[in-house]
């Protein structure tokens, strides 16, 4: 998608694989500045602290994380270890360890002195393909915000939590593409931003919708349910960091209460990410998708800009407070209409076709198996 | 309730009721501040910049502001035009409403020259009723928490959202009162605070608990879901602004998505309030209590400590960037569980029989009126 008017991806590969280009994250929405890694380890750090984040690209920067340590030592030994690192330093998104073992399986059985080459060009592939799944996304979401668009003659209200976006991933995202689709070709569309407390990355999702031009309001997060209740919501999008072969979702913390309060008030709650997001050895979410417990510190201190244009973050309660920070939460596939995948929309639970609006082809996420 | 040891509460009249003086809860909870009012205006000002807030605490500032008025002047066109600014200033609570009409029904009947002296006498005595009030809500609703004791044998699990603490009122608070009554008669409590965006209403519950010593811990309003999952909330009690005749509740946006988590995983949720936050005019709150819409900037921007240790404001989104923002959200009635007043615990649409450890006695608002 594009900054300041021009494409831009948000990981690219420099120097024939040696090292990759990435847009720093924590520096948006104030600064706009890249980043070359040349370590695995980087890579590691990267994704540790959210200079990348957002389930798909974290799984390719752990592709590309992989290539840098095959770089480093194809052996063996030396490659498990790192891939072992790599693969734990987020726990919650499956498409990390799904990318690092897709690596893994293909570089394994290569010799050693053959793995680099091979790794670039699967980590290319990977990254070409994540594009390619995004566009797929895209155009499967499409459809249902064009059929609502049709429906109601209005601009049609999309709201969004957290940032699944092209920042979540190589480009157009997932639960953006079908809006960004939908603008592209001229279907009427304004985006309720959640600002996604604690590490706000609504205010991500914010600048992108920005750079390209969608209308868009910031909202806290308190105020979605309202805003369903008074008919404001047509319709909510939202990414998802691992998926059961049920339909539970995990995604950003708060998704869950978004998901309450379109079952409430009967609109529907779409989930968009690719296939690779669903993890087929879990079934019951909320009893297996692990939880990542992040630092007290991104609830009780916070970034912006002060008075004197700088980044500079401020501390929100005295340091003798103590603050729990989950961060995510399991959706129940009760509470979710559709998943819009690279290979269209699919049902979890229900039958699709006791769904109002549903052309009754009545796939459910096992066909995607 | 204390601060820093010493016992204070946050109105109370100077010079023969000339004046009132206020904490300044603007700068909390980074500076402890008192603020002596002696122009009707300036009450206006502090209830619209929220120097002071809370239904209760907004009604007794209220009231003293017509003891101002009356002082500037006792005639009856001048007395009306200002108690309807007073009244006007904040839309949603009704105590605000509340308390000045009653303020004018005893006025307007008597001699203007007599008005002053029972305008103090009156306000007076509406906040000690206030005080009497609030602790007979934390009398009702202690036998709650420690029901909940009795059967858990560990320390009771609380969340609440905003600030409905001493703060919000002149002395106790409504869903802090029984958890303040339960600490000190020895019942372990543990209160899970939301920050409450965007205003953090959520750091002066937490800064009151703090200086009492009362256990708890600060939480992004995106959490309580995920801990409601996993059974770490045992109960929920908030504050209203409004609560209409069938029970429906409006109260600080985002308590709505709570209420719908705590019927999803069966989790009480209390409202604790006195009865004259009931508007017996309404019944269906989604369709007929307003909804105040504030300013975006208490979206974009936040307050904090900046690294020097001053009170710092920092822009979160571009100042292009818009926000859409309610302060309020309106619960229906099923999802409460019961609502905490001072005449006890009452139920409102349900048959409290059917409520799990009910005592059956079977009241239910109207026996309220």
């Amino acid at each position: 998608m594009k900054v300041n008017g021009i494409p831009t991806r948000t990981i690219r590969a420099l120097d024939d694989g040696t090292a990759v280009e990435i847009i720093d994250q924590t520096l948006l929405p104030y600064r706009f500045e890249k980043r070359v890694l040349s370590d695995w380890r980087d890579c590691v750090e990267a994704i540790d602290v959210m200079r990348v984040r957002g389930a798909p690209l974290i799984g390719i920067t752990g592709a590309w994380a992989v290539v840098l340590a095959t770089k480093e030592n194809p052996e063996n030994a030396a490659l498990i270890k790192a891939a072992e690192q790599i693969q734990n330093v987020r726990p919650t998104a499956v498409n990390l360890s799904w990318a690092v073992q897709r690596m893994l399986a293909a570089l394994l059985p290569r010799d050693p002195s053959l793995r680099f080459p091979a790794a670039v060009k699967l980590a290319e592939a990977m990254t070409q393909e994540d594009v390619m799944l995004s566009r797929a996304i895209g155009d499967a979401g499409y459809g249902l915000i064009a059929e609502l668009y049709r429906k109601l003659r209005r601009p049609v209200n999309i709201l969004t939590h957290c940032n699944a976006g092209w920042l979540a991933t190589v480009d157009y995202g997932t639960a953006l593409a079908p809006i960004y689709f939908a603008f592209e070709r001229g279907t009427p569309v304004h985006v309720w931003v959640d600002e996604t407390r604690p590490r706000n990355q609504g205010l991500l999702t914010a600048w992108e919708l920005g750079q390209q031009g969608v209308p868009h309001t910031i909202i806290a997060d308190n105020a979605g349910g309202e805003l369903m209740q008074k008919g404001a919501v047509d319709m909510v999008i939202v990414g998802a960091d691992r998926i059961t072969r049920r339909g539970d979702v995990a995604n950003k913390i708060g998704t869950y209460l978004k998901a309450l309060a379109a079952k409430d008030n009967e609109i529907p709650f779409y989930v968009a990410a690719p296939s690779s997001t669903i993890d087929w050895k879990l079934n019951d979410g909320k009893r297996e998708i692990p939880i990542e417990n992040r630092s007290a510190s991104e609830v009780l201190s916070l970034r912006g800009i002060d008075r004197s244009g700088e980044v500079a973050t401020v501390q929100l309660a005295s340091p003798n407070e103590s603050a729990a920070n989950p961060a995510f939460d399991v959706t129940h596939n009760r509470f979710i209409t559709g998943i819009i995948t690279e290979r269209g929309v699919f049902f979890a639970h229900q039958p699709c076709c006791s769904l109002p609006g549903s052309d009754c082809k009545c796939r459910t996420l096992r066909n995607l198996r």
